[in-house]
């Protein structure tokens, strides 16, 4: 499969190997798992403030919420590389909650979560 | 495209439109945007938890690592919604960022960032 | 001394050995470090909402201020308890930063931090 | 009264009016809420981190845990300030609701809080 996400963990893990000083992703997980965990929830709470500004505003913050989130999803990502764990494993307990198949040919099944 | 992520935003977006009282999503969106940026924090401050549990621990632990990143990535989808935002968005700030075509004929392209 | 902060740690440490069923500091205990720290993550997010209404809003705003900061300190002296470590050591390390003694006979001496 | 924590927010009232080049308060009321805020986060997620460590680990860590509820704390005073509330009121919420009396000669009286 090659969309967007799956194939940004791939280049998460290529990186993973490149030299700290000149990849951030390298320099994240040499820093170890606190300074992951701290990005998470510092772009958590920027997504957060992000959201509200966009609740009243305008379309740079809309803009905002984009990057922020952007930022979130990808911390995740490092995150669960740095603890080995596949990020496909999130996509799966997300399909099976909500009767989405993984595979193309199958409609998405809603069910009532 | 029918991947995962873009399967649930569509489940999500129907999920908007149901009754309250026995949709999850639809009774987050009722109680407004304020409830579900609380749910985005709460689920970024347990993943943290269950990662740090996990760097520690056992399999059981890692399983909570995905459950709860599964609840983040929900929640910072509804809250998408929520602002008439469309997730793809946020892919296509990822694929830019990290030089990777959205389209699946194009390989992935690292850049160093 | 009995400021507002020492008679509330004190009162915690007493209900500390309360019965977890009457109260719910006892219960915090009884269910353990990570539900102390998510209640932190989670009081900490309603503190950043609640200021973010009340920079555009009405004086109901700035009691969901009071209220949730409120929430803030309290769990996290209960994370202090749980943990043994005393709630005047945080208060003697910001009297340190600050240059502010914590004996009532010295003027506060502000450095420029 | 003359406890650390009026002493503290009173010496926070004088940074405000300072120079936002040589004082750290004064630079963060220039930079406005968000960045309160986004530090308000922050220090909540390490407050978690280090309180995770100190729960497996050592002396260091429990030092951790004192700085980080102090980093907390004065960011969440800092925020109070620049919403213009009193940090009394806080203090005043959480007499009222376990008992305690915010004068010297009344006794802590516990509620079932």
């Amino acid at each position: 499969m090659s969309d967007i996400l799956n194939q940004l963990a791939e280049v998460l893990e290529q990186r993973r190997q490149a030299d700290p000083d000149s990849s951030y992703v390298a320099s994240l997980h040499r820093k170890g798992l606190n300074k992951i965990l701290e990005k998470v929830g510092e772009e958590a709470t920027e997504t957060l403030l992000a959201a509200k500004d966009a609740a009243n505003g305008s379309e740079k913050n809309r803009e905002a919420v984009v990057a922020e989130t952007a930022d979130l999803w990808f911390h995740s990502l490092v995150m669960l590389s740095h603890l080995g764990i596949d990020h496909q494993d999130v996509l799966d307990e997300l399909a099976r909650r909500f009767g989405i198949s993984g595979l193309d040919e199958k409609a998405a099944r809603p069910t009532d979560a």
